[in-house]
């Protein structure tokens, strides 16, 4: 993302708590900074990407953080993948200081960051996601403006959750199949036309050798990993959570990746899921 | 089904254990049967649909059932959505008498059924399936033949298992996005193009005033009932227990559908699960 | 339990589908049928135990089955733990011909079954059930007249239902303390004298190490298998399913267990969920 | 518990965001500040009770907070039931200046509060511990130190975890064996004696009249509310993802109680799960 960045004609200044990823962005062509604060004091907008909202949290209101380096009035643009609750309290306490925020989180995965065509959801004023928008035109190609802070990363959990849902639910019903003996081709052309129609059971059949082109029928190489799904379920459900909003599928579905992750299957696609979901073998009679 | 059956020059003889519906045939043209077995005995095939495996067993097998009335040869559709494992054992005791069985349950509702537009998922032998074709073509419009005996029921609980997962998913993202102040159109054009589309927000979106065709539009008129989708998915999560296939975003999508009938919404549309699936209120500080 | 019944002065006529069986049978001083009508034609009483609801419709309503060689006021005590639903109709079918029926299921495991030790829970008229008592008397020491038919399983039903949801709630319980470090056996102290104190606690720890008598502390050695409980928390949902009652918390325990055997832990006490409830590695930043 | 600590001999200066509660306060005789950090500059120990981890962070971290206003050595002792990470987060921002930091969470409820009866759960440095137990046993009876920081949090959304699930698998029991015909009576005297025993039954039984002293015999009056058993599980669930531990159970739990509270039942004793998992009617014949 930095490098498409760069390659579109910015300029950046960097800092990331592993040092070898700094200098990786260094030898990119980017400015190195010695934490957030003084990177933040740089350039005209802030772009941050992190694993988790506690880090989050911390690059921007920790010692050294954000709020201490960034002038009145930065624009500051967080791709992380993070619970929208904290994007909105976040963008709280900046406002404090008239500092601007927008959540952007990114859908693609790897291939994507690469070739710049990640799908990036944008919560934020209007006028701060059009001041953004050139910068995320360079890192991505479908950029949708969604709704007020935590917007963004609203659209990204609400779409994963139903995805989510819809592996573990997909590759559930083929197991079924398959110990009744039904051929899954004949199947999934029936379920194509009905009511159990999906972009998974389309675009990433969970089964092996339906469709070759899916992760399924390359051993499950990702794709978007197992460890990835259990994260982001994990971030709806705590998003649920705080609205006191009752979601037993999702939950359900979380605790499904959750366990395919501890049993090996963490960094695989998470149409590994089927995988995970064998059936036991014949008890003995007792 | 009946009407349409004579309607296409097909003549019948009626049991129903309620009077009142051999009554409601009777008067629709068939001649009357005093037991499965005596109608079982008369004309070219037996058709049955009823509502659950135990009825089935019960019509089948049972005292004065179709095993006692039916002549060797004979060929019984069984239009019911059951087990199908009971259709398998069903079908292993008729053929101990020589008497075939294909299961060919019906999905598209009261509408189709009136209409003869269902949609009929065969189970059963390829030449039976080709007798019994000219009366299902009678009684749907879209009949396919799926595998072996039990591969019509599987085929249809296997899409309804996706199905139902989908509404209560569904259902979840979007009680979660409203909870954040997420416009419902935006978020259902992004997942539309996303990898969480699915048929039932497309065709059937779950909340109401998306599209004004949707039975969420129309106070969850059915459409396909709350109760019937917690048969089926329980019907599905049954057939995953005898291959011991583990089943966990079936199982909690089962039981969200039974306590949203016990809550009132069984004879809604299963898109009901919307309504069931409401934020408890703010809870006071403690 | 043959052996203890011969022992404690009883005759006996057994048959068995599987011929090894049969022949031990028969070694322990049995004599040989050739059908369970045969076997069922001889003695005063008829005892049987099966592996599924299926094998009890066919032992005693299939070609060859009780129902045919029982004379009309023979009671027939069956010890198997089905489906309560598929003991009524059989009792109910059974009635319809004079022959009486009880459902008698125990808990022990072959430890119990060995000793003579077994608790047996009983569901009948009591004038049956005062009937069986003897025999009941050789085989168990624990044994209560629960109510009527059926009542037996589901009594057992419901406090394998309450055990299985236990064992893995202590499971997650004692795996999130354990993530934090938290050492396990002051929180067992602490849980004791809590809300959350049970027997599956107290009595079969599934947290290695805690007390040395434990299933957990030599290597899961059963006990009773996850495989059984697996079974069992089926029953009970499907029984739950019958009665039209939602049971999220026994379906969520009952796919644990399912998955839990599918991973290698099905011979293993059911105390493994422990053992298959492991996180799963930290996820790689992204 | 600041009546209990007043009337015990300690003297207090009080901050609350709500004014009456502040007022309130007053009037027992405590000193009034103006913000968390001038209440922490007074006093030889800081205690904090509050409903959420983010009024926890705000309170310590935040504008006005603790932090700010608390000495060098000074000893928090935080009551709040919250995240264990983010207690361990607190401790960790306080003590880079210096400051100590114990959770106390605490269970009793209302009464338990008034009569100076309840039970404490500490996690903290040994000597902390030791210098705030003559605060804590003015305040409770049962003060147990459980680990370093977050332990104590760690204890008490473990046994809730535990107690929650039974409350929901004893409801879930008693539904099936109603819908069976089963006497309550018999079948709790029942599982008492076997492996389903649990101190939820024993001690709060969810079905009315079984026992007269139970809150479901006084129409689920709390006692310990639906609300805040969806709090704790909510807890336990986030804590399980932070460590990446799989939690179905404590998961289903969570959203049973979510869907109680949500249909009217938040405000009532948490065994009121009994009531909301009523079985839905009869399906219509279809």
């Amino acid at each position: 993302m930095l490098a498409n960045l760069l390659k579109k004609g910015f300029s950046a200044t960097a800092y990331d708590i592993v040092p070898a990823a700094l200098d990786a962005a260094v030898a990119l062509g980017a400015a190195r900074a010695a934490s957030p604060a003084e990177a933040a004091a740089a350039g005209d907008m802030v772009v941050t990407i992190l694993p988790s909202s506690g880090n989050v949290e911390a690059a921007y209101l920790g010692a050294g953080g954000i709020l201490e380096g960034a002038a009145r009035g930065k624009l500051c643009i967080d791709m992380s993948t993070i619970d929208p609750g904290t994007s909105q309290r976040v963008a709280a306490r900046l406002a404090e200081n008239g500092i601007r925020f927008i959540d952007a989180p990114v859908s693609g995965g790897v291939g994507g960051a690469t070739a710049g065509t990640l799908a990036i959801m944008v919560g934020g004023a209007p006028e701060d996601f059009a001041e953004a928008k050139p910068a995320l035109d360079a890192m991505g190609a479908n950029i949708t403006h969604v709704g007020a802070v935590g917007a963004g990363e609203v659209a990204k959990l609400c779409n994963n959750l139903i995805a989510g849902a819809a592996f573990v639910a997909v590759s559930e019903a083929f197991r079924i199949a398959e110990g009744f003996g039904v051929d899954p081709k004949t199947l999934t052309q029936i379920i194509a036309k009905s009511s159990g129609a999906t972009w998974v059971m389309e675009k990433n059949h969970p089964v092996p050798g339906i469709d070759p082109n899916s992760a399924a029928s390359r051993d499950y190489a990702p794709g978007f990993m197992t460890d990835l799904m259990a994260k982001d379920l994990g971030l709806a459900v705590n998003a649920a959570r705080e609205k006191r909003v009752p979601v037993s599928v999702a939950a359900a579905a979380q605790q499904v990746y959750r366990m395919a992750s501890a049993h090996g299957l963490g960094r695989k696609d998470c149409a590994a899921v089927y995988r995970f979901l064998a059936p036991s073998p014949q008890e003995a009679p007792v």
